[in-house]
């Protein structure tokens, strides 16, 4: 097993460049925002206020490419195999590489990743549908509202895996011991009631199968925070490609609170 | 047992002027720093680095006085008992309302309190000394560097509750749960590991007694970001009075992760 630092030099090195999923398993990977400093208060406003959905693992000084904590040896410019540019809310450039892009006034939010409690559902054994079926995981809008800030409001999106029955109660008391990376589920069963009418049609990521005896369960998402900041079109932000993130220097288990 | 509400209409109306322990019990109380806007961003990304001394539970839009997650019908103007204005870093007045000296571009932070956790060791039969004994909870500046951001840096200050040797693996469960005010100690036992040499004489609050077969428990406290704060000497902070905080219609139950 490769360490994070061994990974990211080779994502640095343009010799990775695909999906990050599995790599250096043990660690958390991050999500990507990239603001320019005048939103980047509102934005931590908002991901304090909505937790669940944008639980923030480390925050880059304006104009510094180090994740200072989550990674010290990291460059947020070069270590995601890929990064997507937005400008006024249209995606205009998906990039290996930011350093040209790079300014002075950029704020960068790590914000933690559903691969951590994954983890400790499967070393729970419990099945997660999606790795099985080797699909994205299906992931809805729901009529939940987050917590405005500033210029960010908007409903939560939130990832559902199918569970069975007589296990749902442990993949809650699981994921309830990583807060960081979007704790405990939303909700258990149905879906209706949160908004989402047909569990075949996912807004992001694929549908899955539900097995009889399965019973849907739903987590806060991180796609929470990307979809809000877009409604916004601000002149520029930068996020990761989905599916590659930054593999950081955080073991999954230091996360839990107990 | 009164509302937050109604002990909030008594605070605001100057019939209740002293300390706020023990009045509406099952909610929690909140600590207050009031910074200008401009030093916002620094502060609320210094309190995300630093979440178990910089618990926060709500932030006010700039120049608006109303915690609006917290307690949508308080003012963080009036409904605390008494305030004290630093400038420069220097003590200038102990005021009971804000309204005079409040500017548009203030934010106001509510940060939790270790009456929270401490309800939920009572609620365990946990013995707290300095309740018992009538005086405030010894404070204690640590060796432990808090995680800098922006001008904002310093050693966390931590509080320290005597616990019978049997109940300390408890206490440390039970706060665990409540990682929003606080959560796990940060230490059980020898004071000199994390830089105190004498229990007897804390850096704030007063001396209890450490009975035989009693370990001390270190917490991390809500001291800590206004020390940090003071030494950068900011035109104007303005904080609660020590032991006059604001009752938010928060459950100290609803703060628990599980």
């Amino acid at each position: 097993m490769k360490s994070p630092e061994e990974v990211r030099q080779l994502i640095r090195k343009g010799r990775m460049t695909g999906p990050t999923a599995g790599l250096a398993a043990s660690y958390a990977q991050a999500n990507l925002v990239v603001l320019q400093k005048d939103l980047a208060f509102d934005f931590l406003l908002f991901c304090q206020r909505n937790q669940k959905p944008c639980p923030v693992l480390d925050v880059t000084d304006a104009g510094s490419p180090v994740p200072a904590i989550a990674a010290p040896g990291a460059d947020i410019r070069t270590d995601f195999p890929k990064y997507r540019i937005y400008r006024h809310g249209v995606l205009t450039e998906e990039v290996t590489d930011l350093t040209p892009y790079w300014k002075d006034d950029f704020v960068g939010f790590l914000i933690g990743c559903s691969f951590s409690f994954e983890q400790a559902l499967i070393n729970q054994h419990i099945p997660i549908r999606h790795i099985d079926e080797g699909v994205n995981v299906p992931m809805y809008k729901t009529n939940i509202d987050c917590v405005p800030a500033g210029p960010f409001s908007g409903k939560m999106v939130v990832s559902m895996r199918p569970i069975p029955e007589r296990l749902a109660v442990r993949a809650a008391q699981v994921t309830s011991r990583f807060p960081a990376v979007h704790g405990a589920p939303v909700r258990i069963g149905n879906p209706k009631s949160i908004g989402i009418s047909d569990l075949n049609q996912p807004d992001f990521g694929d549908a899955v199968t539900v097995q009889e005896g399965e019973v849907p369960v739903f987590w806060a998402c991180g796609v929470t925070p990307q979809a809000v900041i877009m409604e916004t079109k601000p002149d520029i932000v930068i996020t990761h490609s989905p599916g590659h993130m930054l593999i950081t220097d955080i073991r999954n288990e230091s996360l839990a609170v107990l």
